[in-house]
């Protein structure tokens, strides 16, 4: 992965990383129980995407930049928490940074590792929203991705968009920065405006 | 793995979709939930077990067919699920298609891979059952195995039954057939008369 | 890995099997969930270490000594429920063990293979702890981990002892002893005397 990359993968765990300490706190853990859950959210997409492609190391256990980008997310969120929960919705706010970034660099690595397109849209979906998956489940929670804003949607359509223009303009460097803000932008668009999908079940 | 028991794991697959999409709807998930929950479900347990075997591919990474079948076995859930509510209990139906085939599927595998007899009973288990498991921890549910109608116990005699059968007619084409209906059929009489392991804990 | 660290690591096996073991058994678990509970409890944390790690084989797949202490655990458990339930805590006694035992040999396997020391530390608290994690998901109650006792910080602090007498007192035969002990007596100190990690909440 070129340098370009590393860096948006870095700051999705950054960002992924304070979305997890929040929800941590907001479940009253302990210091450490904080910290574990910062770094379950910030490494679990990447490394569930790692796991699955054969040949492929996970990628934080030969990158040691990671673990200090997590630490220091999860000291930001502490430090800020006050501050923090006075901003609208911190936690959707760094959940969907993260959910970009990691996105795009899902779908990378499966264009790397040579798999179909499908594939590389699954990848990029469990990239971005699997840590997301694993913060909830550690905290009890039906996963949040299941029951609201359409989630895993957005992720699904701005990996299909990062793929249509990779072709369409070969490598153009900085390429990946379209799909990222589409993605944050639909997601904002979605909520803001209460944008739900259609529902197959009748109201009640 | 021949062409036959790429059929028989296909056929689990949109059985285990169905199964999944079934209980995402029982929850009210929307429809992209729905589809993971389905996808979750009909790949969870073939996934584990090609994790855990050193050197072999996860499957449907390279076989584009499942996530047609999985998509497909989701549309007929959508679309039929008024009717599949009036018939008895279509979870517990699609659901026990899933484990029949699936366990034979895994227990195939670890033959293949040259693992002792035991652990080739766990796979087949593991195979059949940690879909369901997978399912039911994603919409924040004590796994349906551990409760109720003795879910594993009848995989792992099922998975027996095929090893002593491999081992008595050898490849014999078509051999697969016998566990799968002795599992089906178990599963049923089971459930219908209500037979449940001896309980370890006193009446109350 | 040498024959003595093997030896701990099956008594390791056999002390978590135990405590899951009794969790399932809290919570009414058939026979054959109460094993399957035992078999996750006790493999769960060195799997996600062995899966974790490129080219390292799932440990009890290749080691069917595993499977019959695991088994053993079980029965033990099973056969002594009612003196364990009069003895102070057994679930927390032998979950104790396990994290000690497990720690340690997470760690060592990290060495092996030639991670650095952060992610050996990591190695060895996932292998000691993701157990019991695993354990608790499957009942459907909130990690033990993230709420109570600092349970992960004693694993963290004895790993870490670990490597810095790994250091000093080069592959002195039995070296493993000293974190082992010192992370039961420690968590038993904490867990007698109530002492918890300084909290980031404001009292209620």
């Amino acid at each position: 992965m070129d340098e370009f990359l590393n860096y948006i993968s870095i700051t999705g765990a950054f960002a992924f990383a304070i979305s997890g300490a929040l929800t941590a706190m907001n479940n009253k853990f302990d210091p450490f129980g904080v910290l574990i859950i910062a770094f379950a959210t910030a490494v679990g997409g990447g490394t569930m995407r790692d796991i699955l492609i054969e040949g492929k190391p996970v990628f934080w256990l030969y990158e040691p930049g990671y673990l200090y980008f997590i630490i220091a997310g999860t000291i930001f969120a502490i430090a800020f928490r006050a501050k923090l929960n006075h901003m609208l919705k911190p936690l959707f706010f760094f959940d969907t940074i993260g959910l970009a970034l990691y996105t795009v660099i899902g779908v990378q690595v499966g264009l790397e590792y040579n798999l179909n397109y499908i594939n590389c849209i699954i990848l990029g979906t469990l990239t971005g929203a699997f840590g997301g998956v694993i913060r909830d489940i550690l905290v009890n929670e039906v996963p949040v991705i299941f029951k609201k804003e359409i989630y895993a949607t957005v992720s699904i359509v701005g990996g299909a968009l990062y793929l249509v223009l990779d072709k369409l303009i070969l490598h153009h460097p900085m390429i990946q920065f379209i799909p990222m803000v589409f993605i944050i932008v639909l997601r904002l668009l979605i909520v803001h405006y209460k944008i739900s999908l259609p529902t197959l079940y009748k109201k009640e």
